[in-house]
């Protein structure tokens, strides 16, 4: 078992090349989002903005519209109940993150289905919250993407059949490879699954033990997926930089609002591109 | 008659331990904000919030539901016409507060009675603004769990039947000791009043003498009795922290808005987790 | 012509009483907001409520209520086409601020005689923007109120009948008198009309010169309005602070946006009430 | 070939006159953000208003109205759909910015050809975004208004004929000369083609590459051109100061988002007025 460590996420977040444009960092459709869910994926789609995504679509209830660009008008937005439209535009996109505050209702379902059915081999996917509950219901094949699933440890017992105390290491391990994605598994320090290895985020703090704290990775894990060329770096940046920013501020703080997370991403970012901190 | 202490506080706000998840801090439902008033329910959701509650779900009337998001995507939201959908999630919750910026009209007051009678013995009710004058009003019996009300002295009036210049603390005592609840009595220097005894606030400061301070205490109540254990210091230790941000914030300003107490919460509670301050 | 002072400033707003609740600073109504112009209600909303004022209504479109709220929890909407509604919430006021984006269609117009017609001598009024633009095309009689008015030059020429050109103090003080309420005529020095004297105001800047200046200080007239007992020194040092502020984030800024003067006032209002600044 | 210098935007920033008001600052109407990308909208018209534009009017999805105001209470609204009320307005302002989020259905571009159509001689225009695209789908006659042209190099392709790889200087120029517009060419370094000169931007990180900063471009230039008498210096002044800003915030962040840079307009903007910074 590997920590995550600096000397990775500054070797994964790269100085950008001068010559670029926002098509070299990502075009990440975030869906999710329901009628009483809607901040998870503003959550989401924040992080992944302030990833420094090249372009965010939020396909969510248009419910969330008004209050998604009041805080993030970075973001395009577009109805999830129209499936043809939320494919049409998914077929242009690199990252696909499902879940965050999607429910679980059967419009929910079949569009968790047909998002998977559509997706292409070169599209990275984060498969996030909701999308693990209905996924653990009714398991359904997988494309042949490079897929991510983020779990906490209750969903990882639905999705995993290994009840918490029985999540070890080596269980999980076993669990990761059957289910053919990489795992982050999410507790006090989270455990990362991949077919070569098993990581482990030696951050975290009981001050991120709030709503949200989950959405907001996973649109990081989207928006570092967009930018980075190794999967597997991308991943454990996103987990590694989360944590990071939470125990720097809950030394001055009891809990850590997500939002507060996102809204430091970009100076983290900056900080291990040029250097390893301390 | 007892001064909140510093040195309750902090035996109060205990350092979390690092083995634990959002369940551990407290599921917490608000219910309020009509058409007119929506802004006390979102008041009363981003103290809650910011106090560190684990889970936060509003049910209030859905044209909040984009300013509320706007402001605080960290809290779920849910349509309070859906009495039943209401009673459904609360019977997963541990602490319900209900009355800010609810209103009295014949809905509010059933769904008040609705949750009066779902409550279950271990859940605890904050019960403030709306709620109270509507008690008032119909008196109703209160279920066994652990309730506490946050009148202002005219609310106090209207429950206890006490004038306000009749409302010395042995008279209040009395009409607490009838009511079976913890009484929160809001004025320049807050007294409350519990079985075993009475407490004064030793801070307060007339900049907050504006609309919306006490949706933030009534959040803060959740917040804190969804995390401590000891329901009585809960509630002191949010009466006292409330007014202590509110007294270093008019070091400096003629008025504080409710929402700049919120802001704050995380950093007095970590400061007080950690020591008592001077 | 007296200049106002930042002793006169000191003099008017004195430290709050310790014993003192939201009712002893001031109820204030503010009517305004159509589809259109939703932000002018906003910002006057946003103005009288970080200028200390005790409880804040606004009447306005619906359209207007999420985005208000998002911006300002603090205050309370009603719908302000319920007219009936809208003047019994008045009877309870004390202060009442009508024009910020109301309009001059029919259905304002008629808004505007209800609240004039309704006005207890008691009430004060503010009346800006679209009301004076009311007013000038059909005048009306007004109420035995107090009543401060605070056009811009383009509006005091259409209720004075007294081209730009022509807008000397000696005119303007005989149009004053003709019309019974005090004038705000607003200018890079403004002058301020009263029974007794003319007053001008020694601050400005052209940082100010953006859309919604004026609605903000419409917002401090009335918050001042509804805390300070003389009427007159309450509008001469809401003036007074409005530019002052606009002043001092100028030195750093080419244009200042009204927002961030509200954001300052509960500061300034300190600064004055505790001494007379240099 | 000129680099844009510090010297020039010094030169076009001037110290405002005393005696001034907000009509003397640029009435702009902005037009733009369809049910998708309403948040391009947002954006733009924040860069105008934080740019100093004394009125701002923005022609919208009503579905964007929220948002807009959550946002940018200083800004008035109105359907786009309306088209004789919009052609009405525009009649009175000084400067039209279309194109941010517009997008390209049958809807957008008949608007697009009646703004064209109605646009006198004296009004200023800035063409954007949908705007661009859709005048290369459907070329049309230009007003004999100044007009600027904001592309990307995909948009300048389409509307020029160029490929990327043939978007040489020369080419260019040749190509602008046809258009009879002035060119902004955004890049890297982006290059200003106007019938006298080529310019050249010497800012520009790659941490503005994300969705959002054109539209903040585009609002800029708007906000500028209604203040600075030199439509090309006004551009310029425009453009250079957009990437020194985010020149300025990549130093300490890996992204930049829009709203980070309007935020600071009005600093900047004093600075260069002041004096040529180092």
């Amino acid at each position: 078992m590997h920590p995550i460590t600096a000397q990775l996420v500054h070797q994964t977040i790269r100085p950008r090349p001068a010559e670029s444009y926002k098509g070299n960092y990502g075009r990440v459709l975030l869906i999710g989002g329901n009628q009483n869910f809607g901040g998870a994926i503003i959550m989401a789609a924040t992080a992944a903005t302030y990833s420094g995504a090249g372009l965010v679509t939020v396909a969510t209830d248009p419910q969330n519209f008004a209050s998604l660009h009041a805080r993030l008008p970075e973001a395009m937005v577009m109805d999830y109940h129209q499936t043809d439209a939320v494919l049409a535009l998914m077929a242009g996109v690199d990252v696909v993150v499902i879940g965050p505050g999607l429910g679980t209702d059967p419009g929910a379902d079949q569009l968790l289905s047909a998002v998977l059915t559509a997706a292409k081999p070169q599209q990275r996917l984060v498969l996030d919250g909701s999308a693990l509950t209905l996924l653990a219901a009714t398991p359904r094949p997988l494309p042949a993407s490079p897929i991510v699933i983020t779990p906490h440890q209750m969903e990882w017992q639905r999705l995993s059949g290994l009840a918490i105390k029985d999540q070890s290491p080596t269980a999980n391990r076993r669990a990761q490879r059957q289910l053919g994605v990489i795992a982050v598994v999410k507790a006090h320090h989270t455990t990362i699954y991949t077919d070569q290895d098993v990581w482990f985020n030696p951050g975290g703090t009981p001050a991120m033990a709030t709503g949200g704290m989950g959405d907001t990775l996973a649109g990081m894990v989207g928006g570092f997926a967009g930018q980075f060329s190794d999967f597997t770096a991308a991943i454990l940046s996103a987990v590694y930089l989360h944590s990071a920013i939470a125990d720097d501020l809950a030394a001055t703080r009891y809990v850590v609002l997500p939002h507060q997370i996102s809204a430091l991403i970009p100076e983290y970012m900056h900080r291990y591109s040029v250097a390893v901190p301390d």
